[in-house]
């Protein structure tokens, strides 16, 4: 998917929404067996529950690789269900050596067709670039994250500069604001506009909207560019809305939820 | 498996040797067919014609992911014909938030067993701890890599440190010389010496001798420690030793050229 076709998604349904398909068997509602078949019986449910509400779907595969050869069948099918207008994303955290990489872009990007991934930037360009060399497919680098843990490393200062400031300012040679996307957590809404002022036009995944914390406001007046730029993550808060077997309609609900304040920021911003 | 155990495994073997299975079904030899039963009946032949040689195996998830649910069957497969007396290592560069590195987690050292798994330290301790809940596992964390990219980041300095020397410092109070190993590439021998005086007790993973360069005598002049503490990776060097049928005897002798400078290495430091 382009970055023309992606942005056109957004202004079509109003919303930059992304649902993660975080599946965990053992949290399966009411009425579905804990079985592969109910994992894909779910995601199917909250596809169809969202899909013309979101944006993005992003497919968490520690989920799906967890219950061994039938899980990544279920992630395979999982991704045949997502509807053509909404851009898919492989949660996969992947980066190796180049010729690792390589194997690893092709099984994402080209096997699996998927339109992204993410990747771990620790190893350096060679880990990085093999997951460009598809024609309108990204890489959606880790930048900064929306842990505990990224306080451990992300904000080292070296030459006055955190961690993070130094993957974005040197990976973002190695893409361009049509291949290359950040993962930038939003637990605190100030970092962000930090991350916008070195890369003013990549597009931005946003994870920690929702049970992870961080508001949508401080997202948006930090994170919004001339294309929107942002795609905000929603995992638990949609696909568990509810435990009972409502939870297609309350997923949808808490989806609408977010995709109404997404249209308003759309809006006072006219982007349409 | 315990440390005391793989210890065991070395002095018995006199070897400290890695078996890398990264298996492109591209490049199976002279009358193997290019399909996953192919890569299955190759990794097969390979670990046959190794396992008395070999501390260690290590499998590349990439190798396997990029042929789908069957790669993943070929690969657990491949898994269960490495014999009991090889320490197993899922090279898959995992790592993210908790609940999800746990499921990761789960699929390698729960589900299918392998003994450990290399983990990206990015995220920070968070991503890291969840492999470190199961008894005699490790996780075997990227510290210094060997490819060219391991110059963009791991080497930027704050506070007169290299950042991979921060990832030492602060990973090695999450886990002990007993569950934590660390990647550490030979490309530069003395740089393994500067990474064994940060950690003196933990267990190196040491890719990068043979194809990607680094001499074995200097891995071992700087690395080893009292309990050896190394484990020397070679992939492509062994089972790509021969593209003909005579494949799975000329990776024996490459292994066996290896074992044999190694078993030197260890009679040369009394290690029986």
């Amino acid at each position: 998917m382009t970055r023309a076709e992606l942005v056109n998604i957004i202004k079509q349904k109003q919303s930059f929404l992304c649902v993660g398909l975080d599946t965990d068997i053992e949290k399966l509602p009411e009425g579905l067996p804990k079985t592969v078949e109910g994992v894909i019986a779910f995601n199917k449910a909250i596809i169809e529950a969202t899909h013309d509400l979101a944006a993005a779907y992003k497919i968490n595969t520690a989920f799906y690789e967890c219950l061994g050869v039938e899980g990544w069948k279920a992630m395979e099918e999982t991704l045949k269900l997502i509807p053509a207008d909404c851009f898919t994303i492989a949660d996969a955290k992947r980066g190796d050596i180049g010729n690792t990489s390589k194997m690893y872009a092709r099984a994402f990007l080209k096997n699996m067709d998927y339109h992204s991934i993410t990747v771990a930037p620790y190893m350096g360009e060679d880990s990085v670039k093999p997951f460009m060399e598809y024609d309108d497919k990204w890489v959606i680098l880790l930048a900064l994250t929306s842990n505990a843990g990224s306080l451990d490393f992300q904000f080292l200062e070296s030459d006055s500069k955190p961690l993070f400031n130094h993957v974005l300012e040197k990976s973002s040679q190695w893409g361009t604001p049509e291949n290359l996307m950040y993962v930038v957590g939003a637990t605190r809404g100030e970092m962000i506009g930090e991350v916008r002022k070195i890369v003013p036009d990549h597009f931005f995944l946003v994870p920690g909207v929702g049970k992870q914390g961080g508001s949508l406001e401080d997202v948006v007046n930090y994170g919004f560019n001339d294309d929107c730029g942002l795609l905000v993550n929603s995992s638990r808060g949609i696909i568990y809305a509810s435990k009972g077997t409502d939870f297609a309609e309350k997923a949808r609900e808490a989806a609408q939820e977010l995709q109404k304040d997404m249209q308003k920021c759309l809006i006072d911003r006219n982007f349409r």
